[in-house]
């Protein structure tokens, strides 16, 4: 901790004594520091309460142990069926029920691997490194009686962690546990401040200037933040039409941010968007495949989370995205090349309808859905291609722009 | 092609005003601007090939029809028969064999289709714009009889063309069809030059300075060129690794780049190492587990191309790659986890020994593989781990790069 403190005070970016030739640069310069010196001190902040909440569970234990009784250790259920979806909050919550794990013979080594994994997490935080769940894995081959025979086990055990902590309002990425994953790829109005882990110097990256490439998002995005004036991030499914916007510059002209979900948006993506949108207080629109998979599993997933990891909705949703296209309506509007709805389409949209809180809770997105069911077609983003190649670009994205009240939510 | 030409010549750079305040700066700028303006000519003097080699391929067509005769295309047989690997040159190459279409009753929409399709390729490359497979295959819908009923008819059409067009040495990318998947991540000491597609300024971008993000590739690489003193390129299979190795900043220490693979390359990924590799004369290592995914997937497929695909790795292999490890040598040196081989990579280890035509003609490869069904065990880079989380930057990679001579071919 005392590392990290030390650092953020020597904060300077790197890009000040370029920038800083005329006021408007030295201002930006040093609102980028005051930025980023900001975000590190409530990110120190957040790492004090993560050793402590470490520390607290593992007091608790050791109290217990002292007083010669069995300790414990109680985690949220995590499972569809303590999974609540609150119109409210916007996202998929975890219920109040627990399993709790006790000290017994039986259970004496997931019990020793669980603090062990604990005790991880709190030397990360106080390193400032990270560690992916194969890495963890692969660390306790040296925790002798307490290593793990397969990495099936250390995952269960270190999301048990994470659900434990996520009640207490502690993320994944606080514990220092980060996916494996890329990040998508980011174009447009935006410049992503990073300070640099050991020196806490700040590097500015424009988003502008990446010319037909991208900016990717690390695999953790706690530690950035934003300057920006840009008026919505468009979140898009496919690097297809990701790459004709940034090609073509479609953010320049409509004064956006691109962001490429490429399919199911990874857990750093998604949280850099809602980071993102939370910090600079801009809207977010999605622009996916109009099919089952597109509305019901990538849609749904960027907006309230996904059931089976409900306990991380509240870092990880988006609960403010709404849905520009392609809906069913384009279909018809547009006059859109399609596919038949497949038998595992249908089962899915079928499923979304009956079980799923989001759409259940939301009559304009059951509408949207039996109009796809009754037409039993899908397209993709790409069908507009159809009228030109940049038809996506010089009509169907302005229109629906202009019509932002008519997104489903 | 005309107002790509034009452009070449009012090429700037647009960090030029910034940079070239000393003289070093003035002269990272004109060399940059030299750079780019070689290869922006470089390329519009293969646009013309490619427009002429269309023209050539479509008049002979023509003639025959005018003289009553029946038209054919030529294409090469896409088949692993068809395929043969050169030690020599390094990678695997498509054959002699050819599949002739010629123009008749039951043929004429397909060939039609073929001819529309090299149509839009003319277009493509004369508007400077691009299109994925899918993209062309929506264009299609407005082609009337000559649309196609479904993607996969369309993506044999464009494959025929990009075959039949390779044998006279244009690729894929320069007929303007790109991949619709995103390129990989690369941070390090190296600054990728991006000439903007309409003004023709060129933006520098410096790959050391993302912070813990990364550079992401764009999907086509051919416009772009570079400036680097690095070493050598470290190609790395998972986004875990490739993120450790970022954040740590071994880019720094070790003068070197390095590019996330995150499984089996993508075309623009492969494309980009080989360009790199070959225009700045550096050597490639690849970093990837030690199981026969890893060996015969992975890095085969980025040193010398994929069956299936033979007449792209002229231009997307990358034969001056070694293989940096984790080595079947290495399990035992390093004392490293394991996990026993499954049926499947048993298969493939098999495979490759048998019947892979790179791994037939390489002896060091051939004993590697044979140690490894011997052991009977196969382990993931994150194995390293084991030894402290930063033991792969600190003793492993180090350590390896001390014996450049011992790494597999």
């Amino acid at each position: 901790m005392a590392a990290r403190k030390k650092t953020a005070k020597k904060k300077t970016t790197k890009t000040a004594s370029k920038a800083a030739t005329g006021k408007t640069g030295r201002r930006a310069a040093n609102s980028a520091q005051d930025k980023a010196a900001r975000v590190a001190a409530i990110n120190a902040a957040k790492d004090d309460v993560t050793i402590q909440q470490i520390r607290e569970a593992a007091t608790d234990v050791h109290k217990h142990i002292m007083k010669k009784a069995k300790p414990d250790l109680s985690f949220p259920v995590r499972s569809l069926k303590n999974v609540s979806y609150s119109t409210k909050r916007g996202y998929f919550e975890i219920g109040k029920q627990k399993k709790v794990r006790t000290l017994t013979v039986n259970t004496v080594k997931s019990f020793a691997q669980t603090l062990r994994m604990m005790g991880l997490s709190k030397e990360l935080v106080e390193t400032n490194d990270f560690a992916t769940k194969r890495d963890a894995y692969y660390q306790s081959k040296n925790w002798e009686d307490a290593k793990f025979d397969e990495q099936s086990e250390s995952d269960t055990v270190m999301d048990d962690i994470e659900a434990l902590f996520s009640t207490r309002g502690t993320s994944r990425e606080q514990l220092r546990f980060v996916p494996d994953e890329h990040g998508g790829a980011v174009a447009g109005q935006l410049v992503v401040l990073d300070p640099d882990r050991e020196t806490g110097e700040v590097e500015r990256i424009d988003c502008t200037r990446f010319g037909s490439g991208a900016y990717s998002i690390p695999s953790t995005v706690e530690h950035l933040s934003f300057e920006t004036d840009a008026k919505f991030i468009l979140a898009i499914e496919t690097g297809g039409v990701f790459q004709r916007l940034q090609s073509h510059k479609f953010w320049q002209t409509s004064n956006c941010i691109l962001v490429s979900l490429a399919g199911v948006p990874t857990r750093a993506t998604r949280r850099f968007i809602r980071k993102l949108s939370d910090e600079c207080k801009i809207p977010v629109y999605a622009f996916v495949d109009c099919d089952p998979y597109g509305i019901s599993n990538i849609y749904r997933t960027l907006k309230v989370g996904s059931g089976n990891a409900a306990h991380l909705s509240q870092f990880f949703c988006v609960p403010q995205a709404r849905y520009l296209g392609v809906t069913p309506q384009d279909i018809v509007d547009y006059d859109l090349p399609t596919h038949p709805l497949l038998d595992v389409d249908i089962k899915r949209a079928k499923d979304a309808l009956k079980n799923d809180p989001f759409f259940k809770s939301h009559k304009s997105w059951q509408k949207a859905i039996e109009q796809l069911l009754k037409m039993g077609v899908r397209a993709e983003q790409q069908a507009l291609a159809k009228w030109g190649l940049n038809y996506v670009i010089e009509e169907y994205l302005p229109r629906k722009l202009d019509q932002r009240a008519n997104f489903l939510p």
